[in-house]
This record gives C-alpha cells, sequence and structure tokens, in this order.
C-alpha cells in the first residue's frame, strides 16, 4: 500500500484531473475516432452515432484542452470547413487508449475476437500497452511494482 | 487511417466495453485507491471523498465484474466486516491507470511535480506505461503504429 495512503490528499490526483477531460463516454470515443485516423464532424457522427450537439460539446473540449486541433479546409466548389487533428499531447494519450482496448480484447471481445489489430509499421508485429521501468525491465505486473508519495504529493 | 473505417460497426469496441465497466469517474477513482492498497469502505470514503451511495454502487459495480472480490475479515471483538481486493483480471488494469495518471503527471500536474510515483521493486526504477511490439521496438507514437480491422471486425 502507498504508505500512509490516508495522510496524502487526492485533490492534485493525476488520474482524476485526466478524466475530467477525457473520462467521459462521448469524449473517449470521439478520441478513439481520432486515432482510427477520423478527422471530419460527419465523419466522427457517423462512426460514433451520438447526437450533433453531444459531438459539438466533446469536439469543443477537447480542442479547449489542446487534445485535438480545429484546421480549416475547402474542396472545390465547397465552403469552407473544419477537421480535428490529434495534438503532440492528444497523440500522447495512445497508450492510455491502447491499455483500455487491450483489457476489453482480453476480458471483453466476443469469442476473444478483438475488431481491431494495432500493429507496428516498422516490422508489422501487433502491439500492446506494457509496464517497463526506466532500466529496461518489461510486461511488469502491479505486484512488481510499488507506488509511494512523489514530489508533488499534499498532506493532509 | 483504418481502411474503410465507416464500413466497420462499433458496436462491438473493446475501448467502449471497458469504458461501461471503468469508465465513470468514481469507478475508476475507487480502481486507483485499490492500486494504492486501499480495502476497506471506510478507508475508500476517506481517500476518495464521495457519497456513501456512490461508492456502495461503485464496489458493487466492480465486484459484479469481477475487477474487486468481497472477501470477509474480522478482528478481535468486531463483526464480521469485508474488504475489497483487485482481482487478477482487476490488477490487469495497471497499465490503463498508469497510462492515464502519466498523461496527467505530464501535462496536469502544477509544476510538473507528480504526486505519485510507481517504480520497479526489483530495481527501484521508475515505471511507465509503453507501446511496445511483439518483436520488441519499444516507446512506440500513434505515427509508428497502423490500425486494421480485427478477426472480430463486424461489417456495417
Amino acid at each position: 500500500m502507498l504508505a500512509n495512503r490516508l495522510e496524502y490528499s487526492a485533490e492534485n490526483c493525476s488520474i482524476a484531473r485526466t478524466l475530467e477531460i477525457v473520462g467521459e463516454k462521448w469524449t473517449l470515443l470521439v478520441l478513439r475516432e481520432a486515432f482510427y485516423g477520423v478527422r471530419r464532424f460527419a465523419d466522427f457522427l457517423t462512426a460514433i452515432g451520438c447526437a450533433r450537439n453531444i459531438l459539438s460539446d466533446r469536439l469543443a473540449t477537447l480542442v479547449e484542452h489542446d487534445v485535438l486541433e480545429r484546421c480549416s479546409y475547402r474542396e472545390a466548389g465547397q465552403r469552407e470547413r473544419y477537421e480535428y487533428r490529434l495534438t503532440a499531447k492528444g497523440l500522447d494519450l495512445l497508450p492510455a487508449v491502447v491499455a483500455l482496448m487491450q483489457w476489453g480484447d482480453r476480458y471483453l471481445a466476443d469469442g476473444q475476437r478483438p475488431p481491431v489489430h494495432i500493429t507496428h509499421r516498422g516490422c508489422d508485429a501487433p502491439v500492446r500497452a506494457e509496464i517497463v521501468c526506466a532500466t529496461g525491465h518489461r510486461d511488469l505486473t502491479a505486484q512488481q511494482t510499488t507506488v509511494s508519495p512523489g514530489p508533488g504529493a499534499i498532506a493532509k
């Protein structure tokens, strides 16, 4: 157990702060589609199947927090439109998205058949999200790790 | 982009299914505390600071989905009580929890000071969630990966 867990505040918890931005079902589904390469409002709408106002709201939240950027484009003979692209900050959410997906693939997929494959472009091997340590030990389990207060820990 | 994204259904999406179980703020905070080693109702309540009925409800959800198990214990002179422990299925959520935390540490922590450290017991080095491929390439970015329909993909 985190030493003296109850002596520290959770007010500045990085998990809670992340969830305030992306911890809502529709927001994370928008993010999923962005990782699949979807960029246009109409395509998000088709892919996710939510109401237009929900999609507008979630896209605005992700733009506000610099997870997506809104870029204009214009096709021949059409008015100017906007598309939404992952920023560097957004792309950095890949481990979280892959980790949620692989847990679902392992425990919740019908007949253990994953609907989506993610592979490494360089060698075509499948990828996964793993816990690794700075000296190079891989695929660590919860039992192989230990938790302690960091420099930003706030005592109660 | 996932080839022909819009020709496939998202109805069996493993991310959406995972979120149906753990994609709710309080549920994920219960899970966070479980990874910190919290086991008892009163300690979850103190650590999270939510209402009792919310905590009861979220613990029940996690037990129902076999993420936590409810075990009885009795201290001398006290009535039987219950504690909640992560199952193997629950422990397997570590990469998702660490990935959400490290993104928050990187982009949302006050003064870039993480409130919590997670280290590898074997060598004390800090850990992180990374995308790795089956042949051993590490720390892959979104641009280094590609997405395609898996064996469970459902055409529309």
